[in-house]
């Protein structure tokens, strides 16, 4: 059995849920398997889509309340987060009805060349694995599930042990929705347990998965898609520290602005972000440095997610407080309840860090940030371009200053190598859910480069094309028309 | 030493060809490195790919006389060979100068959101290894080759040991045209050896591969590629077999254009290629079999690439001869020389067939065909669904007749699940150059469906999109503007 828990006060909350057999699983592949032609072949997709997302929003107020006990994340967070949620179904059935995604192209004959005419299919059934720290967004009804659907996948969604009522609820929502829709049975189902996931990727019938977690469980399941008799692709999206450069005229013109948006960004949602800045190179400057430790001395955090995420961030900040080359910042206050976390800054010199690069560049889950100083934007480069692969990259710069500028110049090469996405002037944490969305990066931010998991181009990593070579038009696809 | 063979005699030809040590490995992917910001960035990419193209055309008589003396394919073979090769390079030429690969969107800043641009970049140094089949098309200079320049990716290609000397001098070529067009040092180079392979894909700089060849070896590379300390994309284009369909009324109005047009497809370059029709499905039609048998019994066979492809080709035609549920239908005349292939086409039921899937459905590169005879379509669309990934699926049709038809739409959401291209009325060997060309499909056909490895979407491979947040003017990217 599957049980929540309350991470303001480590109870347990609400019924346990059922974990699901194997049986159970191999019938659910089953059925996705036969509504694959029906759902990917749908002129009805668009609409389904709007209908989940409407199911969604019109119990709002219940879906967030189950979701607060289960998650602590707050009342107002999570009902921002389900609108961005029913905001991505939406733009999904956008996506879908504009048909830019079937990216037919045409080849006509020419002398010895046949004609051939290139469209994308629906790759199959989907597995997708919820993630903890977006009980929505990246969850049952989220952005891999929204996208694969979208794509005329069927998904079936292996839910979160840290969410099990939500995800229950949202389900059922999913459920009813789509076939009141009229979108075949087995286009959605959702499955609980440790057993339930690997079962669900070695399933020969299923297609591809999605994920968002820990590069530890993410690399577990990646392995498992690796070793199948017939390998499939896996999009995992892992860990990832989203180091922030703060350029040296940017410290000296706004170091208040720097350092309280750094401590709001570090410590939101508890640092429960995979877009977290956990990492900060600044200039040897001592207003800025004092700006930090003031702005999070003054912070709080808030209870985290999970008793195993407050153990492994405990362990976190453990390892950074007796590393020889590592000195306490700043702290700021624990957050509430028996895994509630506290906000820790600490501080090191580009030196010391590259000296021990694969530790100090360990992801710490959590509200946790290392400000690395340096003293040459050579050096930066170097021991920045030596990091793993990242999500996001920042820069702080002073835009008004000829000389910040051209420094910018010399990092953002290195940043654009390093992350999927770099951002000028803001933080990390916030993720637009946009055409241009790049939320992906080098490994291990993601096992695949060549795909976002955020934003409208999610959907490719759904579909593969096909050639038709030769084709009367009576048999091509309909895209063709 | 790499040494290279005659296959008409067996004997050696030309002078051997060094293995490159595994520091000289290094010192190339360390030049491949710093070449890459120049050659990613330089509008002269081209210029450059099409004088490496204008090189190669221009000693096309040494080269070719040079790649028939170490593969026997044939003077008129190579030369068109060649023809596609340096197409290919313009064809990519366009495709730079076009721009379109950039795949620049913008999502401008609208409410709370920022403004978002986001860009393809290349994907850093790539190491490409060369096929035995196509000494120009898959080797050196060929499309892995072309499409990662074109991306603006330096290239290393391991050369394949089957023919040294062509490598050598398209290589020599290649380089020369690129320094003569401004290409910065280190955007191309050539290692030779069985131990400069792995070396080459371990490097820790080295950011994608693409490969073309067996499935063994292919998938030996592909989890090198998985198990280093930061993964890496491998392209792999493995084995396939191909399958065709004859439906009946084409069976029945065609007989002889369908086995002279199969036999031509079977034994075309003694079978050596990727897209062979390893098997074809017919009904028992006793007219069609006959005119296979017939056409089989007058094709000739030709010299293989090396003793070991040989080798491997007669132990596969034992494994087909000897098994329980096949028959012969057919041989045709021995190769040329030590390594002369000879045609052979075996028969089978489709009961039979299915009951022994994994061995009958294996690929026998060279020119042997397993005929399987089917009564109904309903049961021939479950075995050809239980078939591993292809690069083709292809059907016969008479289109017209409404039956015929009506049986194509039956098999072709078949065929479009199993393969990356579909050939209505065609045959699968001969791969057009374009736009719209499919050369991938699901696994072991290539590791990964999403990509094509012939055609201008070849460039996707070696591009990785990154998203620019909040960006001024002056500091994004030039393919923004």
């Amino acid at each position: 059995m599957i049980q929540g828990f309350d991470p303001r006060t480590g109870q347990s909350v609400g019924e346990p849920v059922a974990e699901t057999s194997d049986a159970a699983v191999d019938a659910i592949v089953a059925e996705a398997v036969a509504a694959l032609p029906v759902w990917a072949g749908s002129a009805r997709r668009a609409d389904a889509l709007e209908a989940v997302a409407d199911a969604l929003d019109a119990r709002v107020g219940e879906l967030v309340a189950i979701a607060d006990a289960e998650t602590a994340l707050g009342v107002e967070r999570l009902t921002g987060e389900v609108a961005r949620t029913t905001g991505q179904l939406r733009l999904f059935a956008d996506v879908v009805r504009e048909g830019g995604y079937h990216d037919a192209v045409v080849s006509p004959a020419a002398g010895a060349a046949p004609s051939i005419g290139r469209v994308n299919r629906a790759i199959g059934p989907v597995a997708v694995f919820a993630a903890s720290n977006f009980p929505f967004a990246f969850s049952v009804a989220g952005g891999d599930t929204a996208s694969a659907l979208a794509a005329g996948c069927p998904v079936v969604v292996k839910a979160h042990e840290g969410h099990p009522r939500t995800s229950e609820l949202t389900a059922s929502l999913v459920s009813a929705a789509l076939a009141a829709a009229g979108a075949p049975a087995g286009t959605f189902a959702l499955v609980h347990g440790v057993q339930a996931g690997p079962r669900l990727l070695r399933h020969p019938l299923i297609a591809a998965a999605g994920f968002t977690g820990s590069t530890t469980g993410g690399l577990a399941l990646a392995r498992i898609c690796a070793e199948r008799p017939l390998p499939i692709p896996f999009f995992g999206e892992l860990g990832s520290v989203n180091p922030v450069v703060v350029l040296p005229g940017a410290a000296f013109a706004t170091p208040g602005g720097i350092a309280t948006g750094y401590a709001a960004s570090l410590t939101l949602g508890a640092g429960q972000f995979c877009t977290n800045p956990g990492l900060l190179f600044a200039p040897e400057d001592v207003g800025l440095l004092t700006a930090i430790g003031e702005a999070v001395s003054a912070s709080s955090g808030g209870p985290m997610l999970s008793e195993r995420i407050f153990a492994a961030y405990q362990t976190a900040v453990a390892e950074a407080e007796a590393h020889p080359g590592v000195t306490r910042l700043a702290a700021g206050q624990p957050g509430e309840g028996p895994w509630g976390a506290t906000p820790h800054v600490f501080k090191t010199t580009l030196k010391e860090f590259a000296a021990d690069l694969p530790v100090l560049s360990r992801e710490r889950f959590g509200p946790a940030g290392l400000v690395v100083t340096y003293d040459s934007l050579e050096d930066l480069a170097l021991v920045l371009g030596a990091l793993p692969g990242n999500l996001v990259g920042t820069f702080q710069v002073d835009t008004g200053s000829a000389e910040d500028v051209e420094a910018a110049r010399q990092v953002i090469p290195v940043l654009e190598r390093i992350a999927g996405r770099v951002v000028c002037n803001g933080w990390p944490t916030g993720v637009a859910v946009v055409a241009a969305q790049q939320h992906g990066g080098p490994y291990p931010a993601t096992t695949d480069a060549h795909f976002t998991s955020v934003g409208t181009a999610a959907i490719w990593r759904w579909l593969i094309p096909v050639a038709y070579q030769n084709f009367p038009p009576e048999l091509l696809p309909p895209a063709f028309s």
